[in-house]
């Protein structure tokens, strides 16, 4: 056995926080992240590869933001409900026309919300602040301030400007702002390719009936969604026997993907299987042994190949638990996003006292009910192997590792799964 | 022109909640939603359209949670460091394979986490808790109670329980217990199909270059991706002139979908134009007609032949904002889930003071930022027409009608854009 397959048992459990950085660190900088071009229908979720430039000014002329009147503001200075000024109506604007002539001293021309004004109009007039006497004028009862109710060229966006930068995960707003600067399609970086093994020689695939002492695998179909969830290509590599070579082919293969994911191995035989497997991809090669969290403490984290590599446990709610601390934010990474984007929560309290072990980051299964006004977070009981509690829990609550444990009561933060 | 047509200039305005309830109301309570059935890789994100209920027990038969050894309970009792239980070893219990033999008493059986225990066992003690002496015994330092470290059948999943409830949003966990269940289709609610369409004499494509007085067309993208993201299908049938007649057509159109958004009419005439032509689709008609909310005020609700027809707002901030408040829910009421999920939020503290009106309930544009490691919310200045500022919001904070304003410092919650 080589001394890369031997090291992960002098590993020491870390935590979470030690766990990420650790990964991060060794995929570097910039991992290599292609990138495509798509329609800007296609590009809600996806992340934005470069930053977005304005390619003109926003808007390309000056633009009423209401109903009323263009005028020349020195024109109503002093103008009043008992004195109001009185000014010739020399045309209206029509919105998506341009003003065929410009404004002279003295006069004022209709304009509708989003109507584009003449060369020498300097403010608009709001309609409910006009009267219109029937004889040609129209008499202003308020003073206008240059720039009033309007847009200038270019206050919107200047030409040049980034409006959305490289990295963001495209929101509804952030395409609406694409298509006001006429971008109909944006380069966004490819989602990452994670391959997704089980092992187990107990598991059969879900469209198996199991025979004796036998299970469904749970986790490929689990841990694909939540792949998906994070902006991920998940690829089902299936199940692979509990033997070495089998693992090591499986491995070979996952590795053409941008980062691997193997569940399963929850007895210590099994377990010290994957472990070695991994250990013999390469360098740096495994990174964490070990990670200070209930569920899910026996994780893998590895680097071969400039490619991240897990080993997750067996147990479905350990695995997708797991997933969300450790594997999240490096396929964001990889994605070309914040791997750390602020986390939405909400805020609940116990139902019932939590008990915790000193020294290890726990997460429990809650559900939430509403009462009184407020919402109420349920621990949901039962096994940590049972994955009907997987179906019932609406999210999670960490309790710290210096804690002991959450009163009832208490006023939590719960992350919902998947998290946002 | 018909009653109907005439009836919005009597409406009042009103609340958002009253707004909602109006069109759900109408709605009445099972709208028609179709159901397709997909395979359980396609189903994250989708709703599901039955109750899905476990066709068998989970597991099939007694379960390992722990590597150890299999044994009769009442053999352990009274067992302790100083005085072992020694038990014979009666073979080993391999992973995925069924017992071969029943477990006699004074025996013990070898299992792996997850392995089937033998017809007699009822309880696994776990490897750290014994030793073995060399002589084909096992020493048991601790008693076991009957029960512990296994799973019973059934005592995940009941044959007949309900796993996953009908209207859920379906998560990785949740399609991680339909494969445990041997499902690989769910029925799932089809997408209900929004038609969105733009209205101003303004507006081109964004793939066109403005002309003189001309913008580029903002909500239809918008809205189509703010649309997807809630579960619902955009049909984009782009920019009908400010012509009645042409806005007749494009509503009948828009009515072979499930719902219609149409967006513009910032100018008085335009919104009537907008107000009338939604009118005349038929009964129950228009519902709403005034919201009072900031930005967003002049918003339409209606239903015509069943279906939700919507007049947001010109202005991209408020199509967007009426969008979240008004639409979504109703979106997914169509598709089958919870209109009013719980919301996560952040909590940020506010970088400075905000006034508002009171009697209308705002919603600023705010972005975050992380100082001393808690959130700051910075509202996003710039005058609401401004396309730029929705790009550069992370999220909303609302001040309630009652309030008019909130102090710099206040503890606020942050509803991300888009929602959860």
């Amino acid at each position: 056995m080589s001394e890369a397959a031997k090291a992960p048992l002098f590993f020491k459990v870390v935590t979470v926080e030690e766990a990420r950085h650790r990964v991060l660190e060794a995929l570097g900088v910039s991992p290599a992240r292609r990138v495509e071009e798509l329609a800007l229908e296609e590009c809600v979720g996806r992340v934005l590869a470069v930053d977005l430039v304005a390619p003109e000014d926003v808007p390309g002329f000056p633009r009423s933001t209401v109903d009323g009147y263009a005028v020349r503001a020195q024109d109503t200075f002093g103008a009043s409900e008992s004195l109001p000024a009185y000014l010739v109506l020399a045309g209206e604007l029509r919105v998506g026309e341009a003003p065929q002539k410009p404004l002279g001293e003295g006069e004022c021309m209709a304009v509708a919300t989003g109507g584009a004004l003449p060369e020498g109009a300097d403010a608009v007039v709001m309609l409910e602040h006009t009267e219109t006497p029937g004889d040609g004028t129209v008499a202003v009862m308020r003073p206008a301030s240059p720039g009033e109710n309007l847009v200038l060229p270019g206050e919107d966006v200047r030409a040049g400007q980034v409006v959305v930068p490289r990295g963001r995960v495209l929101r509804p707003p952030d395409l609406g702002v694409a298509a006001a600067l006429g971008y109909t399609r944006l380069p966004v970086f490819a989602r990452p390719r994670v391959a997704i093994l089980s092992t187990g020689d107990e598991l059969v695939p879900p469209e198996e009936r199991p025979g004796p002492g036998r299970v469904r695998d749970v986790n490929a179909y689990a841990l694909a969604a939540a792949v998906r969830g994070e902006g991920g290509l998940p690829r089902l590599l299936g199940i692979v026997p509990d033997d070495r070579r089998a693992l090591d082919r499986a491995l070979q293969e996952g590795l053409e993907a941008d980062c691997v994911i193997v569940s399963g191995g929850s007895s210590v035989g099994a377990r010290d299987l994957v472990a070695g497997a991994i250990a013999a991809l390469g360098q740096p090669g495994v990174l964490v042994h070990g990670v200070a969290i209930r569920p899910g403490k026996p994780v893998i984290a590895a680097v071969a190949r400039g490619k991240p590599v897990y080993g997750l446990p067996g147990h479905p709610v350990s695995a997708l638990v797991t997933f969300y601390l450790l594997v999240r934010p490096v396929i964001r990474y990889l994605a070309g996003a914040d791997p750390f984007p602020v986390e939405p929560t909400v805020r609940a309290r116990l139902a019932r006292n939590l008990a915790s072990r000193a020294g290890v980051e726990e997460y429990v299964r809650v559900y939430l009910s509403r009462e009184d006004g407020g919402l109420v977070a349920h621990p949901v009981l039962g096994k940590s192997g049972l994955i009907s509690t997987l179906a019932r829990a609406w999210g999670l609550v960490r309790i710290p590792a210096e804690a002991t444990g959450l009163p009832e009561g208490e006023e939590v933060e719960v992350v919902p799964i998947p998290p946002l």
